[in-house]
């Protein structure tokens, strides 16, 4: 049963400083009681979209806390997200090749801690980002596993809290149109995986992004290293 | 449907260094295949508790990781296990003034990391040691909880990890005489929530400790700051 939020509903937001999280929390902002936001510093290489969060938050005046789990990182070994010693793929989300951007465990480990956060709080619900074209690749983005995960959410307390996915069934593409309504800041979002001085352009979440944008038929601000043609355009 | 674990078992262990945890890490070495084991520091104020979890996988000569968790603390804020403002309430655990020493969230975190490292090695299950004797006080101890999380585990990854709590059924006094029959060393243990120099005898889990030992019929070779009667026991 997905959470209903509404205008006496207090969040929390888990936030990447990328351009879903950022869209979900302008509409949690203009939907909801009261937003605090939430982003993690899991060892990824691409940590400086969590500047780009605390910068939106700023902007929006709301409360913004990270949690640090740098101190499990090691753990979680095995992902390009948190080693150096593999690479970022290029290439579109679909492909097979996409799997080294696995985390294990990491979207059960981030909905545990926004949860803990959201009890701790008397809060009544925890929001991501998650939306429809979120992948196959991704065993923890199927919906018989987020059910079940919601579902120990709302016991794990006596005070229950609700996990929300307010995005869960539109597309990317519609988030960028979202965004648009919301007047979000495109520019001041993050989504590269590799981290560099600007968007790559050329990684599984920069294809995407360009994408969404082109789909939405919506000015993509983004600064890119390179534009190749986008397969699933072609 | 709990975990069925055999000789062909590879297990992590989560373990606190406590009694019942270190029964549970001497017992699966005993049956399984493989044991790694996982301590948690989540700036909880007895943290030398990880020093004996570390002195008995020495002695076991197993793989022992710590997940430091202390860049979470600051979201965890309002139990007397992690904050200094609070103090540890002494008395039996069945307690309304024991509900100080809930952590919010604090079983499906752990729950979460430890499933992580099981699925990054590839190991068939995590091991918890939650016991009959685990308290109504703590919403995270719930059968049902603890249902609906097993299940969002095996869902987590295409590499299905179990959940196994080999002790649910049985008492901490059975877990004692279990851990007589293998040889634990009691001595090196620490359960104290105050975190002393030695045990103070009167928190909620030096209460059902020395309770344990009696009603075990076992020697408890604890030192205690003191032993006044145990209500339970009168």
């Amino acid at each position: 049963m997905p959470a209903k939020l509404n205008k006496k509903s207090r969040v929390v937001a888990v936030i990447s400083g990328g351009l879903d999280s950022t869209v979900l929390l302008y509409d949690l902002v203009a939907k909801c009681a009261e937003v605090k936001a939430l982003s993690v510093n899991y060892g990824q290489r691409h940590v400086k979209e969590l500047e780009h969060a605390k910068s939106i938050c700023a902007r929006l005046k709301i409360s913004h806390e990270i949690a640090d789990l740098r101190g499990i990182a090691h753990l979680l070994a095995g992902s390009s997200l948190t080693s150096k010693d593999i690479d970022v793929p290029d290439g579109h989300y679909a492909e097979e090749t996409m799997k080294a951007t696995v985390v294990p465990n990491r979207n059960m480990i981030l909905v545990a801690v926004g949860a803990a956060w959201a009890i701790a709080n008397k809060f009544d619900a925890v929001a991501f980002a998650a939306h429809a074209g979120d992948h196959a690749i991704y065993p923890d983005c199927r919906e018989e596993f987020a059910q079940a995960l919601d579902k120990a959410v709302s016991l794990a307390d006596w005070h229950s809290v609700a996990v929300a996915r307010p995005f869960v069934s539109i597309s990317k593409a519609d988030i960028v149109r979202l965004g648009v309504k919301l007047g979000v800041p495109f520019a001041d979002t993050w989504s590269c995986y590799k981290g560099g001085a600007i968007h790559c352009g050329t990684c599984g979440t920069c294809v995407e992004r360009r994408e969404a944008f082109v789909l939405a038929e919506a000015k993509d601000p983004t600064a890119y290293l390179a534009q190749p043609p986008i397969p699933a355009l072609k």
